[in-house]
């Protein structure tokens, strides 16, 4: 061991004590004939004196051997600044190019060179922080599902294609040339395949693949708490996952959470919030308010199904310049309304709307009653088909509570999302889609709805399904699954799946079912993300220690890449990629 | 809910309560106008007694209530054996086809058949048995790691493909096109880079990739315990995971491993043993007797540079028809020797040789004490190149063990390999090779050996790197790696690669350790085979959810197959399998 301690355990007690310390030279600095050392390790940094001019690059890795000494001036910001190491010997282990950019808390160096040169970029606090969350959070979730019975299962990651969601990536098969393999978008089936072979509760930290065309803080590879239980019903799953929750809040965080977590149902999230994954860090809800403002002869309003408004605390001030920028804010093709409305309830007691030439002030008051609205807020109306409308109302409103900044990420509002519709309708296709996937079981209680030939009774059956919705982030998800061979067939029938197709694209696990599938269900966390917010963080890049860029590409170690003839000619392809000669 | 309990946990304390239990139908006998059926889940199996004639077929999955009640003949075989459920109502969740083999310890399905089905094999108390000791290994392992300070870090499986070393699984890259991913053979280069980051403690249970044409018991993906650690020297590292296994083996198995554990070194195990993962639960070791061999006109011993020998205890009394059949056995290709000489120490005094009339009694004794052979054992004599015998002999002593019973696979006999030469020297390319790879340290003091240019001199550098060997298996090695920049170019300058050839394959790494990198260390153990000795047995697939078959086939799901010809365009791809048209 080239060290008797690390950098981050000496404290006043240790006074006195000969050790031997090895680490990084965060900085050094000469005083009067004397070099001062500050060196830094995974656990912290100490102070080092050495009582002579000392030349140290910073990054140098050493060794160094003294006595554990009080400091005078002591820095309270560090648990080791209350002592100091009066350095007898050193020793450079190894040496260190000037780093391309600081390795601080704040560094200077830009997103690409730091990608390029992650292995530095990892040496910084706050990268050091998020993989030991990481860590610490994996472990926890291995704790509590260990506690309950839960096996952690591997799954294959060479398994087989299927034509459906997002695309797979695909791996060529050289002893079974022509042939490929999947990478897993998830385990879905073979959890449940386990279910199948009486696993009775199964989980695994597991990495998934899609290959999408990425858009920011999409990963092509990402990690899963991939989940399944059987003989349950929604309530236990609900109930088991909430108190892993509520342990990793605990454990990690020393957060509480309400017992039991509150719960809504998907089509108030809607309504409510414009969002099945509403931020209920803060109100500002919305309320429609199609009756109130309808025939009074403003025709935007008149001619649309739907008006809806959201009442902004303490608003009422804001500036034409500012409820201008608000109305472009909306119209960007992001939130894609046509226009905004508003209505101030001044703190002088007047009441003033874009609209005032069709409301009286005694129709704007009825408004903001039903916005239940203040004196100080600004309430804004947006309209048009009911859920667009509400979506861009719901996009409004996140924007609304963070330039109020009711979003702290340092306060935490889970709650599950129930009750998602088993299908969504699509006009352009004329067809049902599984609003999750086609395994996911009607509730019982709709199942004359699901044997139904009406459009109607269909789009009204609800799923057992739920989400785990934090702080405006769908952090997880899952279904009671089918398990009935004779409801999974009319699953397929809805979606208009004939059977052959069904026995292509889905064979084996519909053959397994046949052999004694028991009731069954599970759920699924993004782990990245699980790990970004309890980090206080929106973007999941710092949480991952190797990431890709926005083209899917590791900059550090330049992959992907060219391969060569030999290993293309072994695995019998050939590239149709059009090169042109210079 | 859909139980109470689960049909592993009543007892005769239970007696009285009013319980559901969910399961499936493991057998279903009626006597007497009742019917008795044994009901099993993952936690064992209840018997249910219902008052009626009723027809179950095996592997239905059943809910029952009723009352526990104790048996008129207990069944001490199984933990529940004291009660059974006086069924008051019983209801069928599903039905299920007639499994196409028994689910039982011993089944009736061949191979192929049940990996067919692996789901249904799953359902086998061995396999679930095997599923159950995987989970607590690694739950065991992360929690030894985590208390020692280790960080569990997730290290990329879309890589760069590099050309050396066994074969890559390459995955296409759609947004790159005519490049290519690469899975990983291991995460060997990002755990050192998280050294060269400061992460210090490093570990994963991470799956690797190998594109390798199949052997027995080889699988294209496997697992790995993957560790590193910084500031560390080859005691360090040893102590560490001598400490993490000896956790595994009292934790797991309650079983105690010799403190400390055994070493030998590697010139040691060939001499000895025949292996570099030598079988020490018995002795039958190899000794070397050309000497007392040589000079008494037997030809055959004469004309080559060595002669060695083992013990076989207590087999004086094989027949003529016995020495026969191992004379062909050891001439068989797997092992290769070109004949076997035998000495008997019969029981009555008697000394008796296939080459008498080369040797007198005398010679014979004088060899016998050389092995330490004793009466009633059998010497087995083989010759020719030295390491190339004695790996011969040492195939040839485990044979014996094993026919003599003295491979105990619940008896566990651990030790550490050490002292491993750095170089192998290549005659048909003449050149060396890294006997582990490139970035294994040379042993400080031969740091001499290592700068001369003499072949004999650099044949016995020796290398700060380990093998941790079970039963005659290895399950884990590693190293003490190269962190010093002139250290590591010496080293490819005695492997013949120059600094472009260096740059082109290492580039990145090279680059990483110029910015400090820390002395670190690190091993990996194979956690597949881990997990079949700890259960005693000697094949892998068992312990595995999903395994491949010999051909690298998933034949459950069919995999690999066929891509679609979109999927392939999108690639940039076009196959090149010839294809003869019907």
């Amino acid at each position: 061991m080239y060290r008797t301690s690390t950098c981050g355990e000496l404290r006043i007690s240790d006074v006195g004590k000969t050790v031997t310390l090895a680490g990084w030279v965060q900085r050094s600095r000469k005083l009067g004939g004397m070099t001062f050392i500050d060196l830094r390790d995974r656990y912290g940094i100490t102070q080092l004196v050495v009582e002579n001019d000392l030349s140290l690059g910073r990054e140098f890795v050493i060794q160094a051997t003294g006595k554990v000494v009080e400091r005078e001036s002591k820095n309270p910001k560090i648990p080791t600044g209350d002592i100091e190491i009066k350095v007898e010997s050193i020793n450079i282990l190894n040496k260190s190019l000037t780093p391309p950019f600081t390795i601080e808390d704040q560094s200077d160096g830009g997103e690409d060179l730091r990608a390029k040169y992650r292995y530095l970029d990892l040496r910084r606090n706050p990268l050091k922080k998020a993989l030991e969350l990481r860590h610490r959070i994996a472990h926890e979730v291995r704790n509590y599902l260990d506690a309950q019975g839960f096996l952690e299962i591997e799954t294959p990651y060479l398994i087989k294609s299927t034509p459906e969601g997002a695309r797979d990536f695909v791996v060529p098969s050289r002893m079974n040339p022509g042939q490929f393999y999947a990478l897993p978008q998830s385990p879905q089936t073979f959890k449940q395949l386990l279910m199948v072979a009486g696993y009775d509760r199964y989980f695994q930290i597991v990495r998934c693949f899609r290959d999408e065309d990425l858009r920011a803080d999409r990963q092509p590879e990402f990690t899963q708490i991939d989940c399944e239980m059987s003989f349950v019903e929604q309530e236990d799953v609900l109930g088991m996952f909430e108190g892993m929750m509520r342990s990793l809040f605990k454990n990690v965080l020393d957060v509480d959470i309400p017992n039991p977590m509150p719960r809504m149902c998907w089509y108030d999230a809607m309504d409510k919030y414009g969002s099945d994954k509403p931020d209920v860090r803060f109100g500002m809800t919305i309320h429609e308010i199609t009756s109130e403002v309808q025939g009074h002869g403003f025709g935007v309003f008149d001619s649309v199904p739907y008006v809806g408004a959201i009442a902004v605390p303490g608003a009422a001030g804001y500036t034409r310049k500012q409820t201008d920028e608000l109305t472009e804010w909306v119209k960007r093709p992001q939130v894609g309304a046509k226009g905004l409305v508003y209505i101030k309830l001044n703190e002088d007691g007047t009441i003033k709307s874009s609209v005032d030439k069709f409301y009286s002030e005694d129709d704007l008051r009825k408004v903001a009653a039903a916005v239940e609205a203040k004196t100080g807020d600004m309430i804004l109306v947006l309209c048009g088909q009911k859920r667009k409308t509400q979506t861009q109302l719901g996009v409004l409103r996140v924007e609304m509570g963070g330039r109020l900044g009711l979003r702290d990420p340092h306060v935490f509002a889970p709650l599950w999302i129930v009750d998602f519709p088993l299908l969504e309708w699509s006009e352009e296709d004329g067809r049902f889609y599984a609003m999750h996937h086609p395994f996911t079981a009607p509730k019982p209680e709709h199942l004359d709805w699901f044997y139904s030939d009406k459009k109607e009774d269909l789009e009204r059956v609800c799923a057992n399904a739920y989400d785990f919705v934090l702080n405006g982030t769908e952090l997880g998800g899952g279904s009671i699954r089918i398990h009935q061979a004779d409801v999974q067939e009319r699953m397929f029938q809805v979606l208009g799946i004939g059977k052959e197709e069904a026995e292509y694209k889905f064979g084996f696990i519909i053959n397994a079912f046949k052999f004694g599938a028991p009731p069954h269900g599970g759920l699924a966390f993004g782990f990245d993300r699980t790990c970004a917010l309890f980090g206080g963080q929106e973007t999941i890049r710092d949480y991952i220690a190797f990431p890709k860029n926005n083209q899917g590409r590791d900059v550090m170690i330049d992959a992907p890449s060219k391969i060569d003839a030999v290993q293309m000619d072994e695995l019998c392809l050939a590239s149709t990629v059009k090169t042109i000669d210079p």
